[in-house]
């Protein structure tokens, strides 16, 4: 029998708390009888959405919160004094092992902040990176990191490629996913200085299927699985790849309103146009997880939708059923016994 | 009168030489009266390619070289050795005062290099940025370092904030253009080690119009004018840009040759949506400038076609016009002033 999910969500946190957040737990648990939500937040603004639906009432519940981790607040002093906010509430409920998942739209910094200090590190993980799946021409990669790391050290990559690696393979079903550093061009002794110390330790690494190095041309046609950089260039990365899309697609849509003859082709590709674009679509794969930590923890959107937040909470579903945590800390074990032997 | 502008061309650089870059030679010399083009390369080669065409024989000359630059031969090695090759002697052509402007479809690196050791640094810059131009929603901004400076020093960061926006004035025709700096977030403590000492600098510096931060979200959307970051995330973004563009648009192409509806559909907007897609092509603006030589260097594409070797000849005639270099080395010569005041 598969496995219950139970996922603590900030009601809260980002643009279209509380209505969206809602509504996507309650599609979530509509669609899928794995999982449990803890709705935590102001629970008279929680109760007030949730009339609004049909679902089954024992797999809802609120935990109430009276306080809001603002997109201001300086992440460490949010997460130390905002003890009463829906975030810092929702990290202690996996902490106390009473959710296995937490999931948020609210400030980035936060939650990896409060991911760190209250969920907690696997054993052996250094920094744990924020890893969301970006879709390509061919499926999806993981880019990992693109959160905190943003001036890491060549070992920290060593790792990211090795969690990458369980997650994509485990998750996503990629049989020896292709891991590959982002570079400025593909000959070996390319690369900024982080980029040099770290390339010869992801060839040398036997848990791994390094490729090589990949440039930023090559990443939205999913040249590599598992694409390993600091957060300061996979911040770049994301977000790009997300504004020029959006630039592009906004641009189409202005020429197919132009007059009545582009308004009339518009209409007949519409459909297909519709089914493409979705792939590309980084909402379908529900959000970034913060991978390394003992219990999962999501970031999406600021602005998400109950889309992505229904696809946030699946994922979870998935992830506690393949024990990646088990995993990871094994890896992680192995790591430490070889260095021991060396 | 407007002044004449003598370009070296190497004839042998990139994937379509040289048909392509002689083609581009003849179609400049045919657009303006302003320009006078050497190629430069295997003159054989160089003499049955230009048969295919009419243009003025007085504004095109040859000057043979028998050696080619590999794209895997190691830039500083290639520089050194490779005498005869042309791209190196197309920048003797600069140096010697033969030529006001260089452009090549050939190896990255050695441009860099070349351009550097060959043609010489304008006083007081430190290392020269290459600084192509992106197109955006609102029309273009320069990206600047996406060259060689992977790992930057705060300064270089000032020096190239300056230099591109002497560049968007008086080449692009923007007034007080706008400054920012790519940055993970919008906030002023954001960043890494790099942009977290470069930004406090760039804020006091009076001699640009600072905006701040910008995330890459926003650089399709033409939010700046002149783009600042180390040439490893700068090559990321113009690598990335193009490769999500173009990813997108393939996709975009084959919906529309789906089925009988789609292709009806396509072809009442094909019209409208090419000359969208046109603003957003970067072959339109003629490679990247390398700014800061005693003389112009230009990096265009390696698979450029005659369109992109023709707008990076005719920019050449624009920035020769404008005295871009006289006015970078006023900048350079009032930091060293205000330096030896403070």
């Amino acid at each position: 029998m598969a496995q219950l999910c139970r996922v603590a969500l900030d009601a809260m946190g980002g643009d279209n708390a509380p209505c969206e957040i809602v509504k996507g737990a309650v599609n979530a648990v509509n669609a899928t009888n794995n999982i449990e939500v803890n709705l935590v937040g102001k629970q008279e603004l929680i109760k007030e959405q949730l009339k609004k639906y049909k679902y089954n009432k024992d797999r809802i519940k609120i935990t109430d919160a009276r306080d809001v981790i603002e997109t201001g607040d300086s992440p460490v002093m949010a997460v130390r004094r905002k003890k009463e906010s829906s975030l810092v509430k929702a990290l202690y409920i996996v902490k106390n092992d009473e959710a296995d998942a937490f999931v948020s739209a609210g400030s980035s910094g936060a939650i990896i902040v409060g991911g760190q200090t209250i969920v907690g590190k696997i054993k052996g993980v250094e920094r744990p990176p924020m890893a969301p799946l970006i879709p390509t021409a061919k499926g999806v990669s993981i880019l990992i990191d693109s959160g905190g790391n943003v001036d890491a050290r060549p070992n920290f990559l060593i790792q990211w490629a090795k969690m990458g690696s369980l997650y994509m393979e485990h998750i996503i079903g990629i049989k020896k996913p292709r891991v590959a550093i982002v570079n400025v061009g593909v000959e070996e002794e390319k690369g900024n200085a982080l980029v040099k110390a770290a390339y010869p330790l992801l060839k040398e690494c036997k848990d791994i299927n390094f490729i090589g190095s990949i440039e930023a041309r090559e990443i939205p046609n999913g040249e590599a699985d598992v694409i390993v950089c600091d957060a300061f260039v996979g911040n770049v990365i994301l977000k790009l790849y997300e504004g020029t899309a959006s630039t592009l697609i906004k641009t189409i849509k202005g020429c197919m309103m132009k007059n009545v003859k582009t308004k009339i082709g518009a209409l007949l590709i519409k459909k297909a146009l519709k089914q493409e674009l979705k792939k590309m679509d980084a909402t379908e794969y529900g959000g970034a997880p913060l991978i390394g930590l003992n219990g999962l923890v999501v970031k999406v959107h600021g602005n998400a939708k109950s889309k992505e937040i229904k696809n946030a909470l699946l994922q979870c579903v998935k992830f506690k059923q393949q024990n990646i945590n088990q995993l990871i800390a094994k890896s992680m074990k192995k790591e430490e016994k070889e260095e021991i032997e060396n």
